[in-house]
Order: structure tokens, then C-alpha cells, then sequence
């Protein structure tokens, strides 16, 4: 039984084959995702993830782990606060903050900090579970 | 110069195997993301797009096109309204809905539409243009 304050969580690191196959597929090519060379000349120094798939880490724990096999994603906000580098490690953690009375409907903050416990990613995930039908 | 109202479109058809790399990058192992006898037996009866998966093609936009390269996402919105099938034709489209007058960060309205003309995705996004360092 899934309740308040319940948390789930996974380390990742994004490597550079991870980025560029998710550039072609986004059609999201900017060189800062891939390019050292250009990536040096901007703020950001070196290759930086996208932050949407940074934050793909949410749907992973929601639908894998909490509430699992059987969860329909209804709803994301995400505020990109820090850049994460290509090849950092960085921990994704999510909290169920609250539950619907009249259906299984979720509300999670998710987090997704560095090494130094710095914030790269905030937001809110809503889902409905639906392990009844999908088994 | 970017004004409000601007648009940027792109179309899509997310391949099996797309959504396979997804997966295993996000850890989001749902198998109704790959396995067409798991799928049959749900709801959707076929296997669906992760949707941030299809949302990316909001950043991609943002990012390749308008504003383009020099953007950087700063927050993300997204409602999940209908499942994306893989191997469907999707059309993602970006709006300016809001200019900032201190400084270029810009609102879009995003939306992404099935063949049939349904709403599938919709959501808004924030990003600040710094084309200026990100040449």
C-alpha cells in the first residue's frame, strides 16, 4: 500500500552515447550536448545532458519502481536549475506527496541532485495507477 | 527578433527501437513500451511512446529552431492527455505566448497532435535565449 512520504530513488550517470542518441531522436542538436570543442566556449565548459532527459529518471522510478509496472504518467513540472555534465553522477529521488481519496492518483516531488547534494532538477509528477489493469 | 505568436513545427514517428533506447537510458523498463503481447493485453493494445519521450520533441524544437541554439530550457510543463503509439505520426508545434521585457526569456505553448487532429501532449515551456555567449 502505497502512502505519504513513500520514496524511491536510482543513481545514473548519463554517458555521451545516451546524449547523441537522444539528440537524433529529439531532433535536439545543439552542440552543447555533444561537441567538447564548442561546449568549451559556453558557460557550461564541457558537453551538458539535456534536461529533458536528465529528468527522464522520474518516469524510470515512477513507472519501474513507485508505484511500478502499471503507472500512467499524467503530468510533469520540471524547473532545470544546474546544467548535469555528461558522465556525472547524479541521483534521481522521488516522494510521494499525495494521494487522491476517490482514485489511485499520485502526486510525487521529484528531485534530481549532484554529487555535492546541489539541486540540478525540481518538479511534481501526477500519475494514476492502474496495476489492476495493466499486470 | 522573436515576437509573440511565433511557431516552430516539427513531425515525428517514433520507431520501436527509439523507444527501446529510451528505456533502457531512463530505466523506465514499462513493457508496455516494447512488448506487443504485454501490450495487447492493456488498454492502449499496442506499444506506446514513453511521454516525455514524445515531449522531447518540444526541447528539440526550442533548442534547434526557435529561439535555437543559445537556449537554455529553465522549465517544462506537460500534460499527458492520449498515448503516443510507436510507429505513429505525431506533430509537435511551439508557440510564443509571453516575452519578458528585462531580459529574453520567453513562454511557449506546446502542443503535440495526433494524424487525427486529437491533442496528445500539451504544456508550456521556459526557456532563456542567450545566443549571445552560445554563438
Amino acid at each position: 500500500m502505497i502512502k505519504q512520504g513513500d520514496k524511491a530513488a536510482i543513481e545514473k550517470i548519463f554517458s555521451q552515447e545516451e546524449v547523441i542518441a537522444y539528440a537524433k531522436s529529439s531532433n535536439d542538436n545543439n552542440p552543447v550536448h555533444f561537441d567538447p570543442d564548442y561546449a568549451e566556449k559556453t558557460p557550461f565548459a564541457k558537453p551538458i545532458v539535456h534536461g529533458m532527459l536528465a529528468a527522464s529518471l522520474f518516469g524510470g522510478l515512477l513507472g519501474s519502481d513507485l508505484p511500478g509496472k502499471g503507472t500512467i504518467h499524467l503530468g510533469q513540472e520540471l524547473k532545470f536549475i544546474k546544467p548535469v555534465m555528461v558522465g556525472e553522477k547524479v541521483l534521481a529521488t522521488i516522494e510521494v506527496t499525495h494521494i487522491r481519496e476517490d482514485k489511485p492518483v499520485f502526486t510525487f516531488d521529484c528531485i534530481l541532485t549532484k554529487e555535492d547534494g546541489s539541486v540540478a532538477i525540481q518538479g511534481t509528477a501526477v500519475v494514476i495507477f492502474r496495476g489492476e489493469v495493466f499486470k
